[in-house]
């Protein structure tokens, strides 16, 4: 193979395995070539990457001492996700009566959902964390979607207990957007102690939820070391959390609500 | 930027979204030059990427003229995640007794939920499919990824409906796993009459769930062109659907379970 041909599979085997360490000599196996030439291909992929500003090569220390992709999105490239979905959110259509917004199918749109996760992934990218979690239902696509694009294992919490899932420890909490007090169910096999973790929901009131799932966390001797939202809404002055990362803001108006893209984002 | 740079963020651009279209123009624009350069340039990614055998650039025709990167993985290249994922499922300790065994963190891990994935964006790669459907909840997480990659929407079937969902639709069906009668219900604006669907799940014993899915897609006056179970018990004859594809075959001992890999893809 040319260099050319191994900078490409090189790119692709990187771009395909996000956060994921290779070796020098994983490649140099691969195309039986020595690991000098690999670190030849290596620079052209770098620099490559450098120039589009879309994710980069970064070298890994220790032993192995290798290479993984982590990916980046520019400001530029953001906006036409981020405007697709701000364009949906703000059909008045998806407006289902009660203060309700139909969200569903945009965050199980996969370009809407790796939008969100490219969002996510950057924001937390030094965060250190070892789990991503969320809880059932609907933020799952986008928090699966952030595990893979940070190779981290996603812990998704539960409203009940299922019988397949072993000893669990159970929650209660108050739910902002539901108004009420509600209950999150975790196997207990699912974190282990000293786990750091990104929490990734889909919408944010009050943020009960999300200091539930906090909460949930010290029960297993795990922290949450970060917080994501998809959707938070505007206006409610008493946020049960401090530091959180929305995407799109919610405001409500008189003849129902406005939609903005975070502006550290854009 | 010189010819090898370019083709390798053309392969990254192609891999970070499987079969999306783009056109020659798109990347005449991004690098300012010739749609006759860009032609030279994807020749150079195709050859590479059918070298490697790791997906493939696939010409699209219509108006737009361009190209998309379609997902592939060699027998070769799934043996590594596949046997990964056998041995975790084969690890008694999974064993919670009642004939169930813990997977969730499993089919949430991205090494292994993106192998799953794979080989589902693999196998139903000529389905036609214009969506894809899973049933909350263990199995969204390999849901969303093979979305994905075919970059198909992921509809989400809820077992109980939920106040944002607007007008829904629900059906009872029998669950063999649970060995009950179950309920689950969809947004009525969740999915477009005439639409095409894989429906992919985490857990498959005689097939009822999937059987129910296919069911609720009648109401919808859509329909499914495929099946996919991330995990399906063996033994069991009176299966409810006949052409499904799964990804690993469990079959009952007398000490417990045996796990084996779909001959067919390895």
């Amino acid at each position: 193979m040319k260099r050319t041909e191994r900078a490409c599979i090189i790119t692709q085997i990187l771009t395909e395995h996000p956060n994921k360490d290779y070796s020098l000599g994983f490649f140099a196996d691969k195309f039986g070539c020595a690991k000098s030439s690999i670190s030849e291909d290596l620079k052209l992929v770098r620099t490559a990457m450098d120039e589009a500003g879309l994710g980069y090569v970064e070298t890994t220390s220790g032993s192995k001492g290798g290479v993984r992709y982590v990916p980046y999105i520019t400001k530029e490239e953001s906006i036409a996700g981020l405007e697709k979905m701000k364009a949906m959110l703000e059909d008045p259509s998806r407006n289902v009566g009660g203060g309700y917004i139909f969200t569903t199918d945009l965050l199980y749109d996969p370009e809407i959902g790796q939008a969100c996760a490219m969002q996510f992934a950057k924001h937390f990218a030094s965060s250190e964390a070892d789990i991503v979690v969320t809880i059932e239902t609907r933020g799952i696509g986008v928090a699966m979607l952030t595990a893979r694009l940070l190779d981290l294992p996603l812990v998704v919490i539960r409203r009940e207990a299922r019988v397949s899932e072993g000893a669990t420890i159970s929650i209660n909490y108050y739910s902002g957007s539901s108004d009420r007090v509600q209950k999150m169910s975790l196997a207990k096999r699912a974190i282990k102690p000293g786990s750091k973790a990104v929490i990734i929901d889909d919408f944010m009131r009050n943020g009960g939820t999300l200091k539930g799932i906090e909460d949930m966390l010290t029960e297993f001797d795990a922290k949450a070391v970060g917080f994501g939202s998809v959707i938070v809404t505007q206006g409610v002055r008493d946020k049960k959390i401090g530091n959180f990362f929305p995407i799109m803001i919610l405001s409500d108006t008189e003849d129902g609500y406005r939609v903005a893209i975070n502006p550290d984002i854009i």
